[in-house]
């Protein structure tokens, strides 16, 4: 449960809840719900009432803070009706803290020291807000600050080693395959044989984004040797139907997956792009290190740069136009030429929202990835969305390098 | 209300819930609560429950896909009371989608046009699930797909729309002041003047972003035409104080900001990136239209395309490094001749998180703006996160380009 105004306002995106998540999950527990309360007495009493009735453990980050009112502490010592008392250990702590700054605490982180009888009070050395532990009837709530790496120092040090010394909880393992190049429901038939044939305690889940899907594979159990060696087994057994959909695992990206493959094969890479206007590009030199392949780029929005800068023909551009399967084979002609790299890519389209004619629509975009031995084209048709599509685009050439990087190399 | 196991083990950071209560807090409703559950019968049904005893609308997000087993909807069904149909208009639609492409539903789109009868079905133009719009003793339930394109295009189109025929809220005008150049407290304190002495039915708030803060003014009345007349005067009494820093109001952005005033005054630009890779190029031309000034630019990521494309001197490089003043300086001179535009930026630094030395180190990064008679440059000295550096230096480039438009034309 996390607290605060700016959460349901949309002014800040709420990261804790996600880390919270997924530290748990590791951990063995199940998230069975999550809410987000303003700072009002109702909502966190309502939400930690609820939360108990549904699950053993309820964790609360937020409305600590010296200008929350201390809301959240207040709600909860009158919830395990408990009176307020001063602790001085953490005043202490306070006065410590503030004197190796050369300053003395506020009265608002006095304020702060003055802590429910019933709660265990858990120490934040990253802040001045401390934690709080409670329990009733056999279930845990437990109040935590809403700055982020408070509530991480307090959850790894003391929220979760307390939990794992109360309950025995059964673990769980995730994998994440990531795949480019079809679409969520092909990806689903493709795999429905193995999926279809899962024991219960596993979950399967499907994560669609412009051309890319994550397929989730999750599994609960007792033993977590046995459960890793049988993720392992289902895991091979998907990326065995679709080899070559599959780019990577987990946290991996598309860009950090082809420039590990030209790191390894020593291969280096220039753009040159129009529609894309340097997405791709950005893209790519996203990754720590990338300037060991990516040599650079040219961004030819203009028909003059394109043939003053690529050596595309005067007379391709007037027959075909810049988007066509023409052009950006001379694109990429002139990239290899001018740049020297060993693959290069070129992309020219009509990005939109405005441009499109009744033979090219908007959402039309050609692609030409090679080297000067071989040329491989695609064309896209896309929708109307300009950003939407760019970013498609870039995951689509990024997919296809992949694949030229694979079949040639 | 999002569904999807995968929020709730943090495998995605729910960004769906901020867009959707920054959206619908600016048209003026009040989010009590915001509520995350897995594709779970009983959780949904529970938080639907829950929520409607707490709210006017539920507004759903997500456990719509082909894969999700359509959970969502059978619940609904339920809890509405409502056998399922086949919506023809739906099949129709998804019919024409995929004839678009050459290709034909397959079996699971088909189950997608199942709908509650209780339903008014919300078309969804960006995707195959459509909305779902309930009614209940006079509340409201709207279910929406999770893919984030598609629940905006929805809440825009279709449900607030309907929600604001259906409801009348007491008004609330927001503007939001858009700043780049200063952070947060130093505009905190250059406005404080005006903050101060605003009225109760006023609020403000602070959002700061990589070298940008937006400030939002809201005021709740009776009287929508006095409202907005007040909120112009202190706008215009914000912007009279740091009238350099603004360079928009709400949804404007910055590249669109200075498109306007470069097509506005029929000048050209193109850009010289290396540690951006081509992060500005693609800034400026995520803007329609952008194609009226935008020429070209040049990703030179290697110091050898640093010489062969813009003619950097060799000994500059050897002397200075090529993160220094004095090649910016070339590499902006050299893009000058290169495009022929009327103005030109280049950037060149160290991104990180790796690459730095003790005189120079991770996130030192030297910008040139200009034209033929006139050169500006900066330093920027900024932390270890590559990506955050990328953007702040593109967030910074369009703020210099805009005052150098702005002074110099």
């Amino acid at each position: 449960m996390t607290i605060g105004d700016e959460l349901l306002i949309g002014q800040i995106v709420n990261t804790n809840v996600a880390w919270m998540g997924e530290f748990v999950t590791l951990h063995g527990a199940e998230v069975v719900g999550s809410s987000t309360v303003g700072d009002t007495r109702e909502g966190i009493e309502r939400y930690v009432r609820l939360g108990l009735e549904e699950a053993d453990v309820v964790l609360l980050s937020g409305g600590l803070g010296p200008t929350k009112d201390d809301i959240t502490k207040r709600v909860l010592a009158e919830f395990f009706e408990s009176e307020m008392y001063f602790h001085e250990d953490t005043y202490e702590r306070l006065c410590k803290m503030f004197a190796s700054f050369g300053r003395e605490p506020l009265p608002s982180h006095k304020e702060q020291c003055y802590m429910p009888r019933a709660a265990t009070v858990l120490t934040n050395k990253r802040g001045t807000a401390p934690g709080m532990w409670f329990e009733k009837e056999g279930k845990v709530v437990v109040s935590m600050p809403g700055v982020p790496y408070e509530m991480k120092y307090l959850m790894e040090q003391e929220v979760m080693p307390g939990l794992l010394k109360k309950y025995t909880t059964l673990p769980s393992l995730y994998r994440t395959i990531l795949t480019a190049g079809a679409g969520e429901s092909v990806i689903a038939d493709k795999i429905a044989a193995v999926t279809d044939r899962l024991p219960d305690n596993y979950k399967v889940a499907f994560l669609p984004n412009l051309g890319k899907v994550r397929v989730r594979l999750g599994v609960t159990g007792l033993d977590v040797e046995d459960l890793r060696v049988d993720l392992d087994k289902r895991v091979k057994e998907i990326v065995a139907v679709m080899p070559k959909l599959v780019f990577g695992y987990d946290m991996e990206t598309q860009e950090g997956v082809l420039g590990d493959l030209l790191r390894a094969k020593g291969l280096t890479i220039a753009t040159a792009e129009s529609c894309t206007g340097g997405y791709l590009a950005h893209r790519l030199t996203g990754v720590s290190g990338s300037s060991a392949y990516y040599q650079g780029g040219l961004i030819t929005y203009s028909n003059a740069l394109k043939i003053k800068e690529l050596n595309v023909c005067v007379e391709t551009l007037e027959v075909h136009g810049a988007v066509s399967e023409e052009v950006v084979k001379e694109m990429l002609a002139g990239a290899l030429e001018r740049f020297g790299t060993d693959v290069s890519v070129s992309i020219s389209g009509i990005a939109g929202p405005m441009g499109g004619t009744e033979k090219k629509p908007v959402g039309t975009i050609w692609l030409a990835i090679g080297n000067t031995n071989k040329v491989e084209t695609y064309k896209l048709q896309l929708g109307k969305d300009r950003l939407k599509n760019i970013e498609y685009t870039g995951n689509f050439a990024l997919n296809k390098l992949r694949h030229f990087v694979l079949d040639n190399y």
